[in-house]
């Protein structure tokens, strides 16, 4: 089944060897953001994947498109225009020192977009899934609009619509709060992945003493186009040793994925992105959730000894983790 | 004689081993600017300089004043504010590829300035010159307004003020021409340093036919005020090899520096930066137009060889080079 | 027009910093090889170009094909398998001191292929042209029987051939000479570069006394199916400084380009392919000869300035050679 | 209230990547020392700090200076002079192998102070505080006597005196025993920071059955000008992996900070140093020993995660640390 | 007593800042191998060691004696010709990502060794002992010839032999199985390294049930030239957190070393080969199993903290670590 | 013929990509000085040579030491011992910015050399030459005690002795002239190399009209023991672009070598030392002079584009280069 990613690519900027913003005299750059982060995932394991978005038409716009045609993703369909490619600034955190993110995004092409400036019908043409997430509305008025049209696109098509909240408060600035926005948009969703966080602050929903599963099947319940609603949890003992685990619920039944307890971890972003991408791999074939929800969580789990946003496990070295081979012997 | 610069100060990316952009996967960082530039050049020689800006409140805003003060620019009067540094992506060029700038300063701290933001009456308390540029007030409207405010406050003051006209076509893009903005806030300098370009683009003067001294002299006129008026000419082999003058009327008499012969160049940014330099160094301690005109010249040379937007060229070294020193012996 | 280059992916393995390899403890890894170079410089130009050939299924394989997806060319059809990719061992020469091939791609994934390992005829479907070079009937006898393989599908549908010949000594090792192989294969082709050397070696044509268009017209002569014939004629003061030109002829007429001289090159691999390419972009949108080699010149010349295999140069920017901006002013 | 800091500049030297020295190509640079770590956490925390020493008059002391101003700290008194700048080469540890440092300082611009060679009256004009440590009357006579000597002018001025012994057994090759020369400069102190062997080999100081509050307030009770004494205590599971510890009293009452665990470090130079300029920052400003010990612990914590000598953690982020927040969120 | 080593030296290219090989632009580049890391190790604590091999004569070969050479290892014997230097990529493994390891060594000058090639006879003149592994007859059968030969000649002039089995699956490709070829050649050994699946598929010595001492006295008894039979026991908590153990016999006795706890790994390549050379060096000079096996142990744990192939652990520093001193302390 | 050279290694310090030192935050480190030079290049090209000194027993002494080795250099004879090894901090001049030497060697392990410290008995032992330079005598009287112990004991042997005057006015601190103490070293040389200041400022030798040829017959006058007098004529255009020309004399007829054009040069240091190898190289082996000379300046015109100190030219590449190969082809 084909997918259809949307949303924006960053510019990454990171000091190397654990330095700080402030001592940087060099940056290591990459590109990323979360929609494309589960769109290598995706192309990467073999699954047609295409992303749409636009970025400026410079060398920083032409590599952001390459970054992604790179690990197998098509980007055909996205276009080039607007002023400026978005920026993040990130920080390493180790330790004790927590990693620090300075988005620089306001303007870019892809904030500034306007319905009518995608082709989302030759993009969404043959594709069976389209995922996009909650930076996106995020950005600007005029970005929202333009994921609605999208959404409008594939529901029309009948095609399954994914979506990762990923609440990021910072990013809320133009006037909206996401609890005004994003319920409308959940609403035509099949997928839907977020946290307790995510899910009290953009749908509203929130059961303060329940426990995790029941949180879970009330936004399934809120929300019945959802077929399948998940979350994730992670513990944090430093900021380069946590933990972490996926939930799903179909509505009915809930499963919860292995614990991974993840030490000397190398690149903390894009663990979430790695598990959406886990989710869409196994349901979009349909696997069931105990399946999914294993896949996704032990690839979220590899991701974080991943450097860049996006995830490059395989699906063997997946499947080698959630046969408990975690020690680490030399692959030769 | 104290001096202060007033500006914007970037956060400058590019690709290390002559990489191109759409290929980088890393940037060396620095900061600068036109004014900043000017700035380190003076603090290094021993000469008391501040620096006016605002940067925002982040690492990044923390650099790039740190990048003023590592080489003795007092920065205590700088402002923490605004949204964003700006930045430009730099793209050496070597040989037949020419260099290549991206601004990307559209709404920095420094371009939403507004006249009330920065501490004028502090800052030029005890300075004996005032220096700006022409990149101010293509940024913005308020920029443009919180540059005026300056130069009143200076002329109040009856401070000698210096402006290098810094003609990019690309960053006057708020609705105003040069023309309609420049020749006011030129009216009240002493000192302008320009090119062929400049005085016709942003101050309207231009004698097809006339001599480059002529031009000078006729830029002098129409601008009473100037007691020093200079141009630099630059000729380009390549990227990597040019040739470099310049020339400074003091209304009466023109004088011309040395005509340097650059090979090998190592970073072009800077070189009109490094001559005004020169020029402000010596006219502000009473030099007679011949020996600052060369001395600018050799200061412009020098900096082709310093990596980064600032000329780190000592007095010595100047002194050397317009000895003829060239021929490259080790200094043991 | 669509076009398929056919081919090996080196891992190109170079120390930095002008390191000698005796000395290196590190090497910069980039991906090429004459016809990928090909493929990257149309794909960048907007010519839909796709890539065939055989990579080992290990990270450094798909790595070689991420190398030209990124840059827009389509690596569908390219086939995993084989042993190991081909590498080679490049010391950047700088002065006196000329660069340094050790190539080391014996019993490589595309050296050992056989006929009936790739799939020709979904790879030529839609495409209007074939490039190869004398490079891959070097590598082996099963090589050359793949390539032979692929010119027959092309001839049955048609296609435009061309072939650099690209003549290196040291890789013919497997028992036949040039001369035993290339003149079969060059005779079902449509566009031809060589250079005085390769003509002689390869083709057994050499006409001592000639000036270099007569030579090229009793090739075109001795090989009627071509349309075009073209050579290269390089000058080198050292490694660093070179002067390029280009002839081509349509059997009738022959132009030659303009006579580039290259100082302070990058990186001097590969502008053979540019001129190839450059070749290709204008001969297969109908330019004149006078056009096209001027266009290929460029290209070529461009290409010096470019870290790596192949040429990132845009059409404007060789434009703007062509135009005569050769003095470097910066593009901001 | 202004800080005075007294004490040499280092250039620092360590091998990148955990490369032992005998491997090394490649130096990472930075500047540091005892008491420039602490002058740079006062100035990054907003308290008016300077530094006076002497640096060779050349590049390398320049920028040593600069190292300083980048980050806030006032030179403007430090003296150029001497011959050398001192050095030191730093193997970072790692796991089960340790840190290691090579001093190189003998005869440097700073060891060879003799007194008169500083200005002591203009630097200490406007002072509330000198701060010195056990290293500079390590280096040799003279450095010693030039400590005396500025000692003598803060106590005739009445200004606070503090003093980290910092005891280097390596360091003491001229002759005198620290137990010879510490104590009477001691005397002088208001402030003192140490720690079991410290107090033991440099002031005879040593309870060996008691536990550390009554060694605390013994060395309290021997040096009666002391307001403030204080301690810290780590523990090593490895060289990445430590436990810290802060104990301060006030004569009366002595408080403890929380125990902080210390995995994946980056840098363990400067953990102490950190400790010092969070006990002045705050004890200058007049806070309980509860909160100052604690404070100055939390920020020596968090240096363990600065890469270079001196700790660039905020007050926010130490805010944070004693407020629980260990777990590495990312902060967006 | 003079060692002589014997066997491949491969050029070890690795991705920097644990990055994946599928990303790398650039590799970290050194030479190593196991016998080679035992022959630096040896050399290292002042025993004289000479390495026996065939590398090309080409600037990698000479590299590749230069980097034993610069540790001391006697390469004067060494042979120059083949037709190129064996080959891996290492992938640094960190956390729940393990390393791994890519061959590229399939005709290397090593590889196609014959009998005869190599000047075994001057190369023992004067050693005590001859080390070889079984890597070197996994290679070719020519290769294993040639190390027949050694063996040979090592047997005839009495001379102390040993072998670390390294059994490596992949490394079998030319029609022999281990068991086929080991038996026979480690019957003239007289110190034998191996682990629970190398005693099994190498020498097809299992005891299921047994525990480790019994396999060990097994081994020994069915092998009765060995005089000393060791194995060591890995752990894998992770790819950076493992624990080592060495257990050594002599057929009457078999002594444990302590269990080494590694946190924070840095290379984990060469552990074994750190162990062997331990081993060596204490059975050499005539110490008891008890110390020899301690010896070993802590070296191998020091190993898993040096970057590259090779152990430059000091014998002091094996000394202070089985002193205890796993803390980490600074070594000023 | 086997050649001991006798002097100090240093390390080199050198910012990386043409920063100044003022800017720099890592250094390049490599290990060299002119006696070292002479004796990598020797070893390279096939004679046995061993190096003379005393380096501290530290890994920094110990890296010295296998600096050499790794190029074939023996180093037994060697001491360890002092206190610190010997630095020098080289800032790499380009284009109109000359190169920049900070030596850092004062009381160094090589600078505190006594006679008595040095196994001079064993090292000569089947020496047929001993090299040395006019920097050991600069450093100290006790260094010029020792060489001359030295040189005592070669000249007992009767063995041939050369030396390079290498003039460094900033070397000679403690209290002689150069004049002073060269002339009678010099009296037992057999072959020496300076330029016009070095004989002057040596040996007191100046004919301020004479030609070249002439004033090296006057040195060899002066100097009857002398069978080979040499010197070197650099010219620069820049710093990185010299010509360079070399004269040998048998005191009865000169020869003068080809004139070379050094452009782009990449280590301007080192090239006498490449000329004295050179001429070493070619007299010891009994060439004429005319062939000597020749092959010195080639030796040398190719150092220039070697990075470090020493010369890795090979055999080969000197010979291509005088056959007039200096047109950069790529060799494959």
């Amino acid at each position: 089944m084909n997918v259809l990613c949307f949303g924006e690519i960053l510019l990454r900027l990171s000091p190397p060897s654990a330095l700080r913003l402030v001592q940087a005299n060099a940056f290591d750059a990459t590109y990323g953001g979360s929609e494309a982060n589960v769109a290598v995932a995706l192309a990467q394991w073999g699954l047609p994947t295409a992303f749409l978005t636009r970025v400026p038409d410079s060398p920083l716009g032409h590599a952001a498109l390459g970054a992604l045609a790179r690990y197998g993703v098509d980007t055909r369909h996205a276009r080039l225009g607007g002023e400026r490619i978005g920026l993040y600034f990130l920080e390493q955190g180790v330790g004790l020192r927590p990693s620090r993110v300075l988005y620089d995004r306001a303007g870019s092409s892809a904030a500034t977009l306007r319905p009518g400036d995608l082709p989302w019908n030759d993009a969404l043409q043959g594709a069976g899934a389209l995922h996009w997430s909650g930076i996106t509305p995020a950005l600007s008025h005029t970005a929202a609009d333009a994921l609605r049209e999208g959404i409008a696109c594939a529901s029309d098509r009948g095609i399954t619509i994914s979506c990762d909240l990923n609440y990021r408060a910072n990013l809320w600035t133009y006037g909206q709060q996401p609890s005004d926005v994003l319920p409308e948009l959940v609403r035509h969703c099949h997928v839907l992945l977020g946290d307790r966080n995510a899910f009290d602050r953009c749908l509203g929903v929130s059961l303060p003493d329940a426990d995790d599963p029941e949180l879970l099947r009330a936004v399934a319940k809120a929300y019945p186009n959802l077929r399948y609603t998940a979350m994730t949890r992670r513990g944090g003992a430093s900021a380069t040793h946590n933990t972490y685990q996926g939930l799903l619920t179909d509505g009915a039944r809930t499963a919860a994925s292995a614990l991974y307890n993840l030490p000397d971890m190398v690149d903390r972003i894009g663990g979430g992105d790695a598990f959406m991408a886990g989710l869409l791999y196994q349901l979009l074939r349909g696997s069931a959730i105990d399946e999914a929800v294993d896949f996704a969580a032990a690839a979220a789990a590899l991701k974080h000894y991943v450097r860049g946003d996006a995830n490059l496990s395989t699906l063997g070295e997946i499947d080698a983790l959630r046969a408990g081979n975690t020690g680490g012997a030399v692959q030769r």
